[in-house]
Protein backbone atom coordinates (compact mmCIF):
# COMPACT_ATOMS: atom_id res chain seq x y z
CA UNK A 1 0.00 0.00 0.00
CA UNK A 2 2.56 2.60 1.28
CA UNK A 3 4.17 2.07 -2.84
CA UNK A 4 1.02 3.59 -3.80
CA UNK A 5 1.52 7.16 -1.88
CA UNK A 6 3.08 9.96 -3.52
CA UNK A 7 3.85 13.07 -1.88
CA UNK A 8 6.56 13.89 -4.29
CA UNK A 9 9.84 12.98 -2.16
CA UNK A 10 11.92 10.89 -2.64
CA UNK A 11 12.45 9.28 0.52
CA UNK A 12 15.03 6.11 -1.12
CA UNK A 13 17.17 9.00 -1.92
CA UNK A 14 17.15 10.34 1.39
CA UNK A 15 17.29 7.24 3.02
CA UNK A 16 21.00 6.23 0.69
CA UNK A 17 21.83 9.50 1.75
CA UNK A 18 21.59 8.73 5.36
CA UNK A 19 23.78 5.79 4.94
CA UNK A 20 26.52 7.30 2.98
CA UNK A 21 26.85 10.04 5.10
CA UNK A 22 26.75 7.78 8.13
CA UNK A 23 30.14 6.24 6.60
CA UNK A 24 31.53 10.04 5.75
CA UNK A 25 30.24 11.65 8.41
CA UNK A 26 32.93 14.72 7.14
CA UNK A 27 30.55 15.03 4.46
CA UNK A 28 27.74 16.00 6.50
CA UNK A 29 29.52 19.52 7.28
CA UNK A 30 27.47 21.97 5.27
CA UNK A 31 27.93 25.64 4.98
CA UNK A 32 24.81 27.81 3.96
CA UNK A 33 25.19 31.37 2.72
CA UNK A 34 23.40 34.23 2.01
CA UNK A 35 24.63 38.12 0.92
CA UNK A 36 22.50 40.93 1.91
CA UNK A 37 22.99 44.32 0.23
CA UNK A 38 21.74 47.40 1.71
CA UNK A 39 19.37 49.80 -0.63
CA UNK A 40 17.91 52.45 1.15
CA UNK A 41 16.73 53.69 4.78
CA UNK A 42 15.32 49.69 6.20
CA UNK A 43 15.37 48.55 2.65
CA UNK A 44 17.46 45.67 1.72
CA UNK A 45 18.18 42.89 -0.74
CA UNK A 46 19.55 39.95 0.42
CA UNK A 47 21.07 37.47 -2.42
CA UNK A 48 21.12 33.04 -2.05
CA UNK A 49 23.17 31.73 -4.74
CA UNK A 50 25.55 28.70 -3.59
CA UNK A 51 26.16 26.57 -0.49
CA UNK A 52 29.11 23.76 0.64
CA UNK A 53 28.14 20.18 1.43
CA UNK A 54 29.18 16.60 0.40
CA UNK A 55 32.72 17.76 0.34
CA UNK A 56 32.45 20.27 -2.63
CA UNK A 57 30.81 23.75 -3.99
CA UNK A 58 26.73 23.67 -4.76
CA UNK A 59 24.72 26.35 -6.82
CA UNK A 60 21.07 26.35 -6.49
CA UNK A 61 19.63 25.82 -10.05
CA UNK A 62 18.92 29.64 -10.13
CA UNK A 63 19.85 32.62 -7.54
CA UNK A 64 17.08 33.56 -5.04
CA UNK A 65 16.24 37.21 -3.86
CA UNK A 66 14.40 38.74 -1.23
CA UNK A 67 13.51 42.12 -0.25
CA UNK A 68 13.16 42.83 3.42
CA UNK A 69 11.79 46.44 4.61
CA UNK A 70 9.91 47.62 7.46
CA UNK A 71 6.15 48.54 7.22
CA UNK A 72 4.55 52.38 6.14
CA UNK A 73 3.58 52.75 9.74
CA UNK A 74 7.29 53.03 10.77
CA UNK A 75 7.91 55.60 8.24
CA UNK A 76 9.39 52.53 6.24
CA UNK A 77 8.19 51.89 2.52
CA UNK A 78 7.28 48.31 2.91
CA UNK A 79 9.40 47.37 -0.32
CA UNK A 80 9.45 43.81 1.39
CA UNK A 81 8.65 41.72 4.19
CA UNK A 82 9.83 42.67 7.88
CA UNK A 83 12.82 40.21 8.35
CA UNK A 84 10.75 38.41 11.85
CA UNK A 85 8.23 37.89 8.70
CA UNK A 86 10.98 36.17 7.23
CA UNK A 87 12.06 34.01 9.57
CA UNK A 88 8.41 32.59 10.40
CA UNK A 89 8.52 31.82 6.42
CA UNK A 90 11.97 29.62 7.82
CA UNK A 91 10.12 28.33 10.29
CA UNK A 92 6.58 27.56 8.36
CA UNK A 93 8.42 25.90 5.30
CA UNK A 94 11.05 23.86 7.19
CA UNK A 95 8.09 22.24 9.29
CA UNK A 96 6.32 21.63 5.97
CA UNK A 97 8.98 20.20 4.62
CA UNK A 98 9.41 17.54 6.87
CA UNK A 99 5.59 16.60 6.82
CA UNK A 100 6.05 16.29 3.37
CA UNK A 101 8.90 13.84 3.78
CA UNK A 102 7.74 12.00 6.98
CA UNK A 103 4.39 11.41 5.37
CA UNK A 104 5.85 9.97 2.30
CA UNK A 105 8.20 7.06 4.87
CA UNK A 106 5.34 6.33 7.06
CA UNK A 107 3.35 6.03 3.91
CA UNK A 108 0.94 8.64 4.25
CA UNK A 109 -0.69 10.57 1.21
CA UNK A 110 -0.93 13.58 1.92
CA UNK A 111 -3.40 15.59 -0.10
CA UNK A 112 -3.11 19.57 1.78
CA UNK A 113 -0.90 20.93 3.98
CA UNK A 114 -1.10 24.50 5.10
CA UNK A 115 0.36 26.03 8.40
CA UNK A 116 -0.89 29.36 9.63
CA UNK A 117 2.07 31.26 11.86
CA UNK A 118 1.52 34.01 14.46
CA UNK A 119 4.39 35.37 16.03
CA UNK A 120 3.69 37.98 19.18
CA UNK A 121 6.19 40.40 19.82
CA UNK A 122 6.19 43.54 22.27
CA UNK A 123 8.17 46.07 20.68
CA UNK A 124 8.81 48.01 23.97
CA UNK A 125 11.74 45.90 23.33
CA UNK A 126 13.24 47.26 20.10
CA UNK A 127 11.91 50.53 20.46
CA UNK A 128 14.25 50.63 23.83
CA UNK A 129 11.50 51.30 26.12
CA UNK A 130 11.51 49.04 28.30
CA UNK A 131 15.30 46.60 29.23
CA UNK A 132 13.15 43.91 30.50
CA UNK A 133 11.00 43.52 27.36
CA UNK A 134 12.86 41.08 24.64
CA UNK A 135 13.27 42.38 21.26
CA UNK A 136 12.07 39.14 19.38
CA UNK A 137 9.25 36.92 19.35
CA UNK A 138 7.61 36.05 23.39
CA UNK A 139 5.42 32.93 21.57
CA UNK A 140 4.91 31.83 18.20
CA UNK A 141 1.86 29.72 17.53
CA UNK A 142 1.96 27.19 14.76
CA UNK A 143 -1.64 26.20 13.20
CA UNK A 144 -1.24 22.60 10.70
CA UNK A 145 -4.61 22.17 9.22
CA UNK A 146 -3.80 18.90 6.97
CA UNK A 147 -5.94 17.04 4.69
CA UNK A 148 -4.50 12.78 4.39
CA UNK A 149 -5.67 9.49 4.36
CA UNK A 150 -4.54 8.84 8.42
CA UNK A 151 -6.10 9.65 11.38
CA UNK A 152 -6.02 12.82 13.30
CA UNK A 153 -3.41 10.61 15.82
CA UNK A 154 -1.01 9.59 13.05
CA UNK A 155 -1.60 13.07 11.40
CA UNK A 156 -0.17 14.62 14.73
CA UNK A 157 2.44 12.27 14.98
CA UNK A 158 3.28 12.76 11.90
CA UNK A 159 4.17 17.33 12.38
CA UNK A 160 6.04 15.83 15.49
CA UNK A 161 8.25 13.79 13.98
CA UNK A 162 8.65 16.83 11.93
CA UNK A 163 9.55 19.60 14.66
CA UNK A 164 11.87 17.17 16.19
CA UNK A 165 13.68 16.88 13.16
CA UNK A 166 13.54 20.55 12.09
CA UNK A 167 16.45 22.87 11.59
CA UNK A 168 14.86 25.48 11.92
CA UNK A 169 12.57 25.07 14.52
CA UNK A 170 15.78 24.04 16.52
CA UNK A 171 16.75 27.68 15.52
CA UNK A 172 14.05 29.31 16.57
CA UNK A 173 13.66 27.02 20.03
CA UNK A 174 17.13 26.92 21.60
CA UNK A 175 20.13 29.43 21.66
CA UNK A 176 22.15 29.60 18.32
CA UNK A 177 25.58 31.40 18.41
CA UNK A 178 26.17 34.20 16.34
CA UNK A 179 29.54 36.06 15.56
CA UNK A 180 29.59 39.07 13.82
CA UNK A 181 32.75 40.92 12.00
CA UNK A 182 32.88 44.38 10.47
CA UNK A 183 35.54 45.77 8.05
CA UNK A 184 35.36 49.56 6.93
CA UNK A 185 35.63 49.33 2.98
CA UNK A 186 35.96 52.20 0.64
CA UNK A 187 34.04 51.78 -2.54
CA UNK B 1 26.47 68.48 10.54
CA UNK B 2 23.81 65.03 11.79
CA UNK B 3 21.26 67.03 10.06
CA UNK B 4 23.11 66.91 6.53
CA UNK B 5 23.01 63.20 6.75
CA UNK B 6 20.47 60.77 4.95
CA UNK B 7 20.62 57.16 4.87
CA UNK B 8 16.67 57.44 4.04
CA UNK B 9 15.40 56.48 7.65
CA UNK B 10 12.91 58.99 9.42
CA UNK B 11 14.52 58.77 12.66
CA UNK B 12 12.19 61.65 13.69
CA UNK B 13 9.07 59.79 13.47
CA UNK B 14 10.77 56.37 15.05
CA UNK B 15 11.50 58.87 18.10
CA UNK B 16 7.92 59.84 18.07
CA UNK B 17 6.60 56.44 18.15
CA UNK B 18 8.35 55.49 20.89
CA UNK B 19 7.32 58.17 23.04
CA UNK B 20 3.64 57.29 22.00
CA UNK B 21 4.08 53.94 22.92
CA UNK B 22 5.93 54.76 25.84
CA UNK B 23 2.41 56.17 27.02
CA UNK B 24 0.16 53.26 25.41
CA UNK B 25 1.99 50.23 25.71
CA UNK B 26 -0.93 47.73 24.81
CA UNK B 27 -0.37 49.42 21.16
CA UNK B 28 2.92 48.24 21.28
CA UNK B 29 1.75 44.73 21.13
CA UNK B 30 2.22 43.20 17.92
CA UNK B 31 1.16 39.83 15.81
CA UNK B 32 3.04 38.97 12.71
CA UNK B 33 1.75 36.18 10.60
CA UNK B 34 2.55 34.15 7.52
CA UNK B 35 0.48 31.28 5.86
CA UNK B 36 2.42 28.61 4.08
CA UNK B 37 0.85 26.05 1.83
CA UNK B 38 2.31 22.94 0.75
CA UNK B 39 3.07 22.46 -2.93
CA UNK B 40 5.02 18.86 -3.59
CA UNK B 41 7.85 17.05 -1.98
CA UNK B 42 9.66 19.79 0.14
CA UNK B 43 8.16 22.68 -2.11
CA UNK B 44 6.18 25.18 -0.75
CA UNK B 45 4.77 28.61 -0.45
CA UNK B 46 4.57 31.25 1.85
CA UNK B 47 2.23 34.18 1.92
CA UNK B 48 2.63 37.22 3.77
CA UNK B 49 -0.45 39.77 4.36
CA UNK B 50 -1.13 41.40 7.32
CA UNK B 51 -0.19 42.14 10.43
CA UNK B 52 -1.58 43.64 13.85
CA UNK B 53 -0.24 46.36 15.88
CA UNK B 54 -1.43 49.72 17.62
CA UNK B 55 -4.20 48.07 18.48
CA UNK B 56 -5.70 47.25 14.70
CA UNK B 57 -4.85 45.28 11.51
CA UNK B 58 -3.16 46.65 8.85
CA UNK B 59 -1.90 45.08 5.26
CA UNK B 60 1.22 45.10 3.15
CA UNK B 61 1.85 47.51 0.71
CA UNK B 62 1.24 44.01 -1.53
CA UNK B 63 1.71 40.72 -0.62
CA UNK B 64 4.89 38.87 -0.64
CA UNK B 65 5.23 35.83 -0.95
CA UNK B 66 8.65 32.82 -0.70
CA UNK B 67 8.87 29.79 -2.41
CA UNK B 68 11.54 27.65 -0.09
CA UNK B 69 12.90 23.66 -1.16
CA UNK B 70 15.20 21.37 -0.70
CA UNK B 71 18.19 21.29 -3.08
CA UNK B 72 18.61 18.62 -6.01
CA UNK B 73 21.73 16.95 -4.16
CA UNK B 74 18.80 15.71 -1.31
CA UNK B 75 16.36 14.53 -4.73
CA UNK B 76 14.16 17.63 -4.43
CA UNK B 77 13.35 20.24 -7.04
CA UNK B 78 15.33 23.20 -5.77
CA UNK B 79 12.29 25.38 -6.59
CA UNK B 80 13.60 28.10 -3.76
CA UNK B 81 15.69 28.50 -1.05
CA UNK B 82 15.83 26.15 1.99
CA UNK B 83 14.54 27.26 5.25
CA UNK B 84 17.66 27.46 6.65
CA UNK B 85 18.84 30.27 4.20
CA UNK B 86 15.67 32.32 4.63
CA UNK B 87 16.45 32.48 8.60
CA UNK B 88 19.76 33.64 7.00
CA UNK B 89 17.82 36.14 4.87
CA UNK B 90 15.81 37.58 8.12
CA UNK B 91 18.97 37.93 10.10
CA UNK B 92 20.40 39.93 7.74
CA UNK B 93 17.92 41.99 6.51
CA UNK B 94 17.21 42.76 10.53
CA UNK B 95 20.71 43.35 11.41
CA UNK B 96 21.28 45.74 8.03
CA UNK B 97 18.15 47.72 8.32
CA UNK B 98 19.45 48.49 12.32
CA UNK B 99 22.48 49.64 11.11
CA UNK B 100 20.75 52.03 9.24
CA UNK B 101 18.54 53.11 11.36
CA UNK B 102 21.53 53.89 13.92
CA UNK B 103 23.29 55.10 11.75
CA UNK B 104 20.85 58.00 11.02
CA UNK B 105 20.38 58.61 14.68
CA UNK B 106 24.17 59.00 15.08
CA UNK B 107 24.55 61.04 12.07
CA UNK B 108 26.75 58.98 10.04
CA UNK B 109 26.36 59.03 5.99
CA UNK B 110 26.29 55.20 4.95
CA UNK B 111 27.65 54.76 1.42
CA UNK B 112 27.34 50.86 1.21
CA UNK B 113 26.50 48.37 3.66
CA UNK B 114 26.84 44.85 2.81
CA UNK B 115 26.61 41.43 5.16
CA UNK B 116 27.66 38.30 4.17
CA UNK B 117 26.58 35.40 6.25
CA UNK B 118 27.31 31.68 7.20
CA UNK B 119 25.56 29.27 9.04
CA UNK B 120 27.39 26.09 9.44
CA UNK B 121 25.32 22.88 9.99
CA UNK B 122 25.90 18.91 10.27
CA UNK B 123 23.55 17.35 8.98
CA UNK B 124 23.86 14.41 10.77
CA UNK B 125 21.72 16.10 13.18
CA UNK B 126 18.55 16.18 10.78
CA UNK B 127 19.35 13.06 9.23
CA UNK B 128 18.97 11.44 12.79
CA UNK B 129 22.27 9.98 12.52
CA UNK B 130 23.90 11.42 15.23
CA UNK B 131 21.53 12.09 18.29
CA UNK B 132 24.33 14.28 20.29
CA UNK B 133 24.48 17.08 16.44
CA UNK B 134 21.90 19.53 16.56
CA UNK B 135 19.65 20.13 14.08
CA UNK B 136 20.08 23.33 13.62
CA UNK B 137 23.15 25.35 13.34
CA UNK B 138 26.09 24.97 15.25
CA UNK B 139 27.47 28.77 14.72
CA UNK B 140 26.60 31.65 12.30
CA UNK B 141 29.61 34.10 10.97
CA UNK B 142 28.35 37.85 10.00
CA UNK B 143 30.68 40.18 8.67
CA UNK B 144 29.62 43.48 7.87
CA UNK B 145 31.59 45.55 5.20
CA UNK B 146 30.33 48.90 5.73
CA UNK B 147 31.48 52.53 3.72
CA UNK B 148 30.66 55.13 5.49
CA UNK B 149 31.66 58.72 6.93
CA UNK B 150 33.06 57.21 10.22
CA UNK B 151 36.19 55.46 11.75
CA UNK B 152 36.49 51.81 12.02
CA UNK B 153 35.65 52.07 15.75
CA UNK B 154 32.43 53.98 15.03
CA UNK B 155 31.46 51.90 12.49
CA UNK B 156 31.71 48.63 14.86
CA UNK B 157 30.13 50.20 17.33
CA UNK B 158 27.40 50.86 14.94
CA UNK B 159 26.63 47.59 14.20
CA UNK B 160 27.12 46.47 17.70
CA UNK B 161 23.93 48.77 18.83
CA UNK B 162 21.61 47.25 16.20
CA UNK B 163 22.74 43.58 17.59
CA UNK B 164 21.63 45.09 20.50
CA UNK B 165 18.22 46.27 19.64
CA UNK B 166 17.81 43.60 16.79
CA UNK B 167 14.49 40.92 17.07
CA UNK B 168 16.23 38.32 14.75
CA UNK B 169 19.31 38.50 16.27
CA UNK B 170 17.39 37.68 19.35
CA UNK B 171 15.20 35.21 18.27
CA UNK B 172 18.45 33.38 17.02
CA UNK B 173 20.54 33.58 19.98
CA UNK B 174 18.14 33.14 22.46
CA UNK B 175 15.20 30.35 23.03
CA UNK B 176 12.21 31.42 21.90
CA UNK B 177 8.59 29.35 22.62
CA UNK B 178 6.89 27.36 19.97
CA UNK B 179 3.24 25.75 20.10
CA UNK B 180 2.54 23.72 17.43
CA UNK B 181 -1.27 22.69 17.28
CA UNK B 182 -2.52 20.49 14.54
CA UNK B 183 -6.17 19.79 12.52
CA UNK B 184 -7.45 17.11 10.33
CA UNK B 185 -9.59 18.42 7.41
CA UNK B 186 -11.22 17.48 4.61
CA UNK B 187 -10.61 19.72 1.43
Amino acid sequence: MAAAVDNGVNVGALLEAREALRKAPEAAKFTWRATCKWKKGTHSRTHIDGFHGLGQEHKHRTEFTFEADHPEIFASEDCGATPVELVLAGLASCLTAGVASVAQNRGIQLRSVEAKLEGSMDLQGILGIDSDVRNGYDDIKVTFEIDADASQKDIEALVAQSQKRSAVYDIVTNPTNVSVEVRKTNR
